[in-house]
């Protein structure tokens, strides 16, 4: 810390998805001094992904006058399974990568430090040392989008197993013989909680003749659908949507009742597009039915929430996994 | 260690369980040198109880000639989450006991250091010292019997959550809406695949007429059903009991995929009364479900296997927490 002198530290973090890079620049504190956006464009390969990160994180530094000399470090959160010893990306199928060596491209391209984990285990980071103030032990980080996937932190540090691959709590089937799940099995969490799975139901009903007010929003083509028309369409009234957000929302508490019964963390905290955008109509449903699934007497004190980080969450862990590794 | 002179250190491990207590003393090595057993007597209270686990723990000092001054710690595996600093039992719902000071009490009449520690945590730290060498990383042992629970060591360490009950696994929903459990819910894991579970579905289908060839061995009176009795039936070829064993051990499967999904550790071991019995005719079937439900790739190089304990586990496990605790 000394040599580097106090205020003028900055960090970096990087939320690669499969559509588009944000990166945001840190000060210590984590208050936010600038930030890029760039598309993936995943189908041009690693290599030309990993040039575009880089060319994010100079859009994101000359956003704020800055030197990336003055950048301490890099944080990513790649959408896969990650080796942080190595910074190789195991898999990521949204981007079409196997084993791709993100760390090393990375830092010679940018001549700065890079951390590589996984997504969820890197949003789950910001919002235990941002919005927690890494006070509680254990606490699992549950973010509902297109997908579902969780992030742990245990005994406050994130943990993911032998394969890398803890927290893939979308793939955990709570219906067996359930709606069919895009990783082939039926029943899973996602099949049933994600926002695909929301959009997908919502579609068939349609085509069943349903009426809801999406349609007067949208059109009849509601293949465009995004989170935030479902909550114009709640707050105008709709009840068809109404009640299948709530089935929904059961659904999600059934899943956070699975983490508590198992793992029995201090705080589960929700994020995510679904939770960002329905917030309001979603979470008392959820933290209701994860208390009745839960085993008597285990949910007491526990911790169900949302958390504010919204869609920063990725580039805030991203941060605080680069102010980690580089103490 | 110097003090007390190497191989004449001796450990006991309680397993106190709903109906029976048992009791076994061991050497350093984990190498049993006496056992014993009592009725827990339950419904004579917790007083009383833990009076017959101090008469269990000299009834094994003395079956191998011992004295009790030999004994360096007592392990005692309680049915339910355990406070394991001041050794209360929180609840032990099958004992009817809320909030009872086992260490405390049992310390009282032994004079010798106990530590009390929930009963599948005890099993699962048995199985991994004595049968893993404590080698893994990550390991869940899950205990099927009359209900299902599960212990997690996690970074090398018994992992038990904030209020003391991680490892419910028996009350993870695997399938929304599905046969009644006995806390109340629908669809626990131990709704689908406990001896409970197989018992009620064995008891409905001969009531709507269904042969087996385990009325031939019981009787018409199927209620003294025991483990065992089922690995009869199926050895003289009984179509219907083959099936209905595929069928919980394809839910068993279901729940490993779920931990392994979620936690990814290194070895998940099976235990309790159910695997006991019928390891041969479930493991296969486990195994290529829970390969089948895991997330593509992260399940490889993880084991799932039977523990070889048996019905030791706790009394080995108890031994071990004694052992870990005095060093």
């Amino acid at each position: 810390m000394a040599e580097s002198g106090g205020k003028q530290e900055y960090y970096i973090g990087v939320d690669l998805g499969g559509t588009k890079i944000l990166a945001g620049v840190f000060s210590h504190n984590l208050k936010c001094a600038g930030r890029a956006k760039v598309s993936t464009k995943a189908q041009r390969g690693p290599e030309a992904v990993i040039e575009r990160i880089a060319r994010c994180v100079r859009d994101a530094v000359d956003e704020c006058d800055l030197d990336l000399k003055k950048v301490k470090g890099v944080g990513v959160g790649a959408p896969g399974p990650v080796d942080p010893e190595n910074g190789h990306v195991i898999v990521a199928p949204n981007l079409g990568w196997e084993d791709a060596p993100l760390k090393k491209e990375l830092e010679k391209l940018l001549d700065t430090p890079v951390f590589v984990e996984n997504d969820c285990n890197v949003c789950t980071l910001g919002v235990y040392e941002c919005e927690l103030q890494s006070k509680p032990k254990d606490v699992v980080g549950i973010f509902i989008g297109t997908g579902i996937g969780a992030g742990l932190i245990l005994n406050g540090k994130p943990y993911s197993g032998f394969n890398r691959s803890a927290g893939e709590i979308g793939h955990m089937v709570v219906e067996v013989g359930g709606p069919k799940c895009s990783c082939g099995n039926r029943g899973c969490f996602e099949a049933v909680a994600s926002r695909q799975a929301i959009f997908r139901k919502i579609q068939a009903a349609v085509k069943d003749g349903q009426k809801t007010i999406l349609t007067d929003i949208l059109g009849d083509d509601i293949l465009d659908m995004r989170s935030g028309d479902l909550r114009k369409a709640l707050r105008k009234g709709d009840k068809f949507l109404e009640k299948l957000i709530e089935e929904a929302a059961e659904y999600i508490g059934i899943g956070v009742a699975n983490v508590i019964n198992l793992l029995n963390p201090e705080v589960v905290v929700l994020g995510g597009g679904i939770i960002y955008a329905l917030e309001d109509d979603m979470m008392a449903i959820i933290v209701e039915t994860a208390k009745d699934y839960a085993l008597s007497g285990t949910a007491k004190g526990i911790e169900i929430i949302a958390s504010k980080l919204g869609d920063d969450a990725g580039i805030v862990g991203g941060a605080v996994l680069a102010r980690r590794e580089t103490k």
